[in-house]
């Protein structure tokens, strides 16, 4: 089969391999029918994440149609149309128990990283009972493709850890793919004020279109200054950080109000300071997330009854033969204006 | 000034009556602009409510304008717009300071009640400080009248209670201004599914328009058994009573689903029949409340920033001379098609 | 091997039967080294219990050595040390995922029901990876026997539900067993207040010297005064009901202060009243529940290190020989002053 | 009045002053009974709160009499025998009605900051209704001292924030009083392990003798690897920082089990370095907060219960007249093995 995969840094073939078979009991096989390119996936390409060896295909988003399922597998069957969770879980280990299934002792984020992953025409999924999803008839694939990692993602890490709530006053700092998703889902909770921060005036743009209240363009350095004033002086209730870079993170800091939550969802290589001689008494709190993908039943849900749209995140689309045009693409959508790309399988 | 006096059942007169003076330092005196109906006002005319003696001007809903403060006032002064809430709160008791307003040890339900209320021109409120809001520039006063009561009721009492959740399914048992306020701030949340449930088709297609996304006319019967078909067999995941009466309460019992909530609103007069013999082992959760109005605040921002839009709720206007033609109206609703009835003071 | 079998309504026999075999890939053999009687046995041989046919081996709770796995089994193998569950978890489904193990749609309490149960040599535990719990090395196995449903049912059904909170007034309806569960795991929370409720003196005195703070004697039907004085007239917090008959139930509705739970433990036959003219406007909550056991990984921990001893349920011993003596003396409580009585096989 | 006053940095002096009068209708006098000194009130000394100016009486936490009150207070009279809490709450403003007193727009943390103070024959105490407790008759005024501040700090910036559960792990960073006031308060909620970390190790024994389950030394470096040998490589489920300076807090980065929580209650002069790039995934959350002292009720409860015996945390006794060698006593806590110091007035 066609595999796109990982030769180190900075390399990466569309290539062929041997199909995937099952190793496990738990194991479905699923022919892939679409899938996408991960902001995580240009980090691997950079040599950042250090548990993807060469060699490895990527890719941890999709859907596609079950081949084949191991013994023990009774929630799937072949045929079935399905949805790929980012996250594998296992469903028995202490973690998985309570709902951290990011940190499933067995699973985690391991696809298109520590095993072959979705960017091919067939992929192993192990776990497949707790790590597929069924695919309601009539729904519309392209949308279910953004529920595998970027929508969980913006929701848990971003909405839920932030406590949005109604009438609160939140500020999203990255109009990226992954902050517009947790614009996208914040939304479920009706806040007054989204203020959309970015140093990319398309960007704030198409947050505008998706339901920012308002924009900071933060190329002068004036946008703390400039959200205190869009909040009355209080800061936001919730600050979502979405880059994952220091100055970013300790922007959030600046900006968050007393009794505030700064989410961060950006992944980050370098140390941040943390001004705990200021933000110690402001009754604060900050969290960090792998997303679990606890929120998957959910976002099925509303996107089946039109509560979201995820197909706003799609701007671009090619065939897998195509997918080295599709990371270009994806890798300057500063020029391209690139959100998500749909790859067809 | 003119005021609208209860005097036992069935007897309603609009008179002239002396103006409210401060008798506390916590006081304020209230020029009303305009003011509503509520259901519990026909319930007090029925006789149903021991603590409103005759003699009492009735009311507890309304917006307007300071006229003068107790010395102890810190936050109002004469000339400020404020909207009145129909509990009043020391902030100072026990159960103040928990949040439970509506079981203040001073206050709680007493406009209207206790003591004299707003459907009048002038309106006396006790603990100022905490039971007037400001209203902000440029606000519609008619849509904050519907701040004062029933916006508070349905969501604190239906919504919150009820644990409403992006994408869960909705049952709102009763379709009138009550169990509508409960359907408008349900969609704070983004549930997937609302089922609105009532005798009157007019009030369904009212519901239809409000944003519910199925109706049932439970004229027939057939209520639970519908239910169950439009829920795949599963029954609601919130149940909101918002009738009062034995039988909608146990339909609420028949159709919430396991893990639900059955979120109360009625105003009880009878006792009803609990089914712990099917519903012991279910895991639900019933709950019943007077409301709190520690919702106002956000209720206010989210009316300001237009995520809700309460004047719907509005379907007659009348003059404080007119108020006995606008009881008339709201209590004939079904003749009337009439939710709310706004009587300008 | 020898089991204890239901043969309908007042009937049981301790009787040879064929070994348990893998039925699915997810099976266990345990052999039950230490086994109870619930009061739901007495329930199933009073007729009470649809689902549990003639034929049946009884019981729901055990430890044992595992002696065989089935193909998908990864948690455990032959010679683990282990504790069962009341209640099988599949952990793949809907209900599972969202913690709600009691609704697991093809698990929840079957054992000793719709499935062979544990008073007997040998059992099938049908998702054994997440129904099985590893006994720590060095555990006292009489005391993990209760941690098969009755502190688990305590503590999810009564305390968590129930809200316990440090310094908060709890009163608990029924002093046997499962009250008892409820009383020793309330104190996870520091309430300062346990009020005890029962006709039994032994049961009060025992429940005393498990740290109830004040009990009452509700022989002479002035409990609900008597809660009342020692609630400074506010009534309690967290009610508990620990019996399962309307005079119970409607008890609590009568103690429960404002803002106060009533949680439900009881097995019910029969329909209830709510008091729903007295309770809509006192801002209660009302929960029913069937054991989830999702707290087992917290008992293990809190057994483990001293925090609570749960052998003080246990008031007497017998061999699996004599089983039939070991219901009699539980059956007969009031003269055997019997809490549980364990059962070595 | 015999006042202790502040003079800048290092200077303060016990000196006469007039006594307070009531400036507000909300005010109360208070003749202080028993009083004492605060970590805080050294680093006031040092010169690092900005917001005491010279001339302050010193002082926010004490027990006494009410000998005077303003108009508008309801809640209280001359003679009522009252705790003082550290923080000043209206009970009107917006913050105060979330619960969030310490950012009371007109108190917070005011007393012997930036208004008189407690270590004094009589104290001033604004918002009186709501800043002042009633001791119930028979209460040990020396344990109620603890609960004007110390208490209230370790149990909500700590325990509460740090979301300690029964089950749970727990490690302090601190064995300080206010470290050992988290430790005492921690035990309402049953954790299994509790781990004292400090570099005094007769600080570390008193730990002992209060609960902790084990202690680490922290001089030798080793500390995160002795830690995560006590949690089986996992780390603490709840880390609280009870000392303020970064190595402490970069300490509770390495300790804190993923899913866990920070919750710092230091005083920090410093950034300290927040590891996101081995943080992000963790699934970790951090809290920061100035008490709010909404549990006083709850602690005036558990207290007056004998659930918790707050006097374990006093360790020296001196009359007003000995103020400065009391504070000489507290500032030398390593050679006089000074926790919290009784200053009766």
């Amino acid at each position: 089969m066609k595999a796109l995969v990982y030769h180190g840094p900075g390399r990466k073939k569309l290539e062929q391999r041997p199909m995937p078979c099952i190793g496990s009991p738990a194991d479905a096989i699923v022919k892939i029918t679409k899938t996408t390119i991960c902001g995580t996936d240009l980090h691997i390409l950079k040599g950042d994440v250090a548990t993807c060896a060469p060699g490895r295909i990527l890719g941890h988003e999709g859907v596609g149609i079950v081949t084949e399922v191991g013994q023990s597998v009774t929630n799937f069957q072949a045929g079935d149309h399905v949805l790929i969770s980012c996250i594998s879980s296992c469903g028995k280990c202490e973690n998985c128990r309570r709902g951290m299934y990011s940190h499933c002792t067995t699973g985690g984020w391991i696809l298109g990283n520590r095993i072959d992953g979705t960017q091919a025409e067939y992929v192993r999924i192990p776990h497949a009972d707790t790590s597929l999803y069924k695919i309601p008839a009539g729904a519309d694939e392209e949308a279910l493709v953004m529920l595998s990692d970027i929508l969980p993602t913006g929701f848990e890490c971003g909405v839920l850890n932030g406590n949005v709530q109604p009438g609160s006053t939140v500020a999203i700092v990255g109009a990226g793919p992954i902050g517009l998703a947790a614009l996208l889902t914040a939304q479920f909770y009706a806040p007054s004020e989204v203020i959309m921060i970015d140093l990319d005036d398309n960007r704030l743009a198409v947050a505008k279109s998706f339901g920012a209240t308002a924009t900071v363009n933060s190329t002068d350095g004036r946008t703390s200054l400039k959200v205190m004033e869009l909040t009355g002086g209080r800061g936001a209730d919730t600050v979502i950080e979405a880059v994952g870079i220091p100055a970013t993170f300790e922007l959030c800091e600046e900006i968050v109000a007393p009794g505030g939550v700064i989410a961060n969802i950006g992944v980050h290589g370098t140390t941040a300071s943390l001004h705990l001689e200021r933000l110690w008494d402001r009754n604060i709190t900050i969290t960090t997330r792998l997303v679990d993908t606890v929120s998957t039943p959910m976002l099925l849900k509303t996107t089946q009854s039109g509560k979201i749209d995820p197909k706003r995140l799609i701007t671009h689309r090619f065939k897998l033969d195509a997918i080295l045009e599709a990371y270009e693409t994806f890798a300057h959508a500063a020029d391209t204006r690139a959100l998500k790309v749909v790859i067809e399988a």
